[in-house]
């Protein structure tokens, strides 16, 4: 019984050696799809046995459906030449679930594109799909359907992912108001050394966080704090002041001053691809780390010492190795 | 009233100059985001206004929801030396479109991530964001979101698109019986020469045949018919018969087969990217061009002459330029 559907086109990986050609169809082909479906399994979400080609899922009516899609790029997010294709898989799917923990929704089922090297081969697929589905299946998410090419280009995965809200109303960046609390979940910086790769994203924190207490506003720190932050306080019309001395500083951004002779702090505001949350609270939620105080003036401050503020600069980054 | 969301990561566009260093983030990566926004209007698909990590749609009760992603690859599916940014951009949404022509349901939204080549400027980017924003458009499709990045490979545009039943169940490809007619909406053959950019997706034609009398199964021609029915037939554990003289070959075919000496009926068999819809039904169906018929022995033929029969074996393609 099908439950979900792999486009066709999957066969293009076995097409490589043929790129720029007629694809020679070749055994492995259909084995491939027919190992993908295997894979996947039962779920109430998925009640049409034989969508072909798209999936199809029955939504419960009380539920609002959040999408979103994030991809990651060779060169870019990670490194193919350094990165295991099983790591690089956990990746892009676990963006995905950031983005339901930075809305406070639950994971419910997601669709992959993959853009393979010509020549990368079946195995790599394999391991690049068993990535995804690892983290997946950790918040109990269902990949549904796909579909991979392979191509004369570098390495491309994108996710698309399906959210259930589950009970509570997703939490936006747009309801932060003056005199509300600024946490973070986790000490920041120096992701880069390898954290980038190997987060957990922050799912049922975020539910216990909006459940909890309310917050006000959540985003995930994907493009480090000072970015971020400031994407709140765009989106919800205030300003922010960071207090410096209440910055947790990962012991990476520590390492990684050592290297480079940068601020450890300058890590932890700047740098990307943390995934811990960032949110906004009238009320001491006990949980996460107080570093500031949402403002009605529209700026966002470094309080370096009592009474000494700079402007905090948006500097984060995505990863470029 | 932010509808929808875009990633921040569509900064990275601005970042081109500074691939493989910190994205120089310049005036134009907000404004374009402002942009993408701006494009985006009101529907009761969408009620929670300040979806930022994802978007947030009301699903209605009684939809079932119809979920695909496909992707269009630089040098395989188009050639950007060749073809512009905003027929790229309507191609890669009106496969996501003919998708739910095959399901028979109707697009609702759809999200989008692109992979732009390093220094392929914003107004590029715009380009491919109106050719699928005009594609959806005509079939009151929305984008709600997307995730944008620039890097050093070469262009990739994938699309995940939610479909609603809408009051049709949705017509899988395994439900062929033996008797069956086996349909086609359209000429075949030849649609290199141009007709893979510019086809017009089957939608209210798929809801008619669906909804009229019923089709058993239907596909959207994609990768050729020959490949096309065999996936009918597996998934029906069903075979078919093919006359030869009721395939209707598109002029494109006979032109084609001017240039490279192939039978313009081997084109129509074989070339992908017809987006025609291939469907089978128990009576007649007074839409489309019956071309054989559904046989229980599971082998798909093709009828040359009376009598004479070969073996019809999928030799479709992706194109590959």
């Amino acid at each position: 019984m099908r439950r979900s559907f792999w486009r066709d086109t999957l066969g293009e990986i076995s097409a490589a050696r043929a790129f720029r050609g007629y694809p020679v169809r070749m055994a492995g082909e259909f084995e491939f799809i027919e190992w993908l479906k295997s894979q996947q399994r039962a779920s109430t979400l998925v009640p049409v046995p034989a969508g072909d080609d798209l999936a199809v899922l029955k939504w419960a009516a009380d539920d609002l459906l959040l999408v979103g899609v994030d991809q990651v790029l060779d060169g870019v997010h990670f490194d193919s030449a350094v990165h295991s294709p099983r790591l690089i898989g956990a990746k892009v799917m676990n963006r995905n679930l950031s983005d339901c923990a930075a809305m406070a929704c639950l994971p419910a089922a997601a669709v992959v594109s993959a853009a393979l090297p010509a020549g990368c081969g079946l195995e790599y697929a394999r391991e690049l799909y068993l990535g995804m589905k690892g983290a997946a299946r950790k918040f109990d998410c269902e990949i549904v359907g796909g579909d991979t090419g392979s191509w004369g280009g570098r390495l491309a995965l994108s996710v698309t992912i399906l959210g259930r809200s589950a009970g509570i109303q997703p939490v936006t960046r747009a309801n932060a108001h003056p005199g509300d609390g600024v946490y973070v979940t986790g000490p920041l910086g120096g992701s880069i050394l390898g954290r980038h790769m190997t987060f957990e994203p922050r799912v049922e924190l975020a539910r216990k966080i909006a459940m909890g207490f309310g917050a006000s506003s959540m985003i995930d720190l994907s493009d480090g704090l000072s970015r971020d932050l400031c994407q709140v306080c765009r989106a919800s019309k205030v300003g922010a002041v960071i207090e410096a001395g209440r910055v947790p500083i990962h012991s990476d951004a520590v390492e990684l001053s050592k290297r480079d002779g940068i601020d450890p702090l300058r890590h932890a505001l700047d740098d990307g691809e943390d995934y811990e949350l960032l949110f906004t609270s009238a009320v001491p939620p006990g949980i996460g780390t107080l570093v500031g105080n949402i403002t009605a003036r529209q700026e966002v401050v470094l309080e370096k010492s009592p009474g000494v503020e700079e402007p905090l600069t948006p500097r984060g980054w995505e990863h470029m190795m």
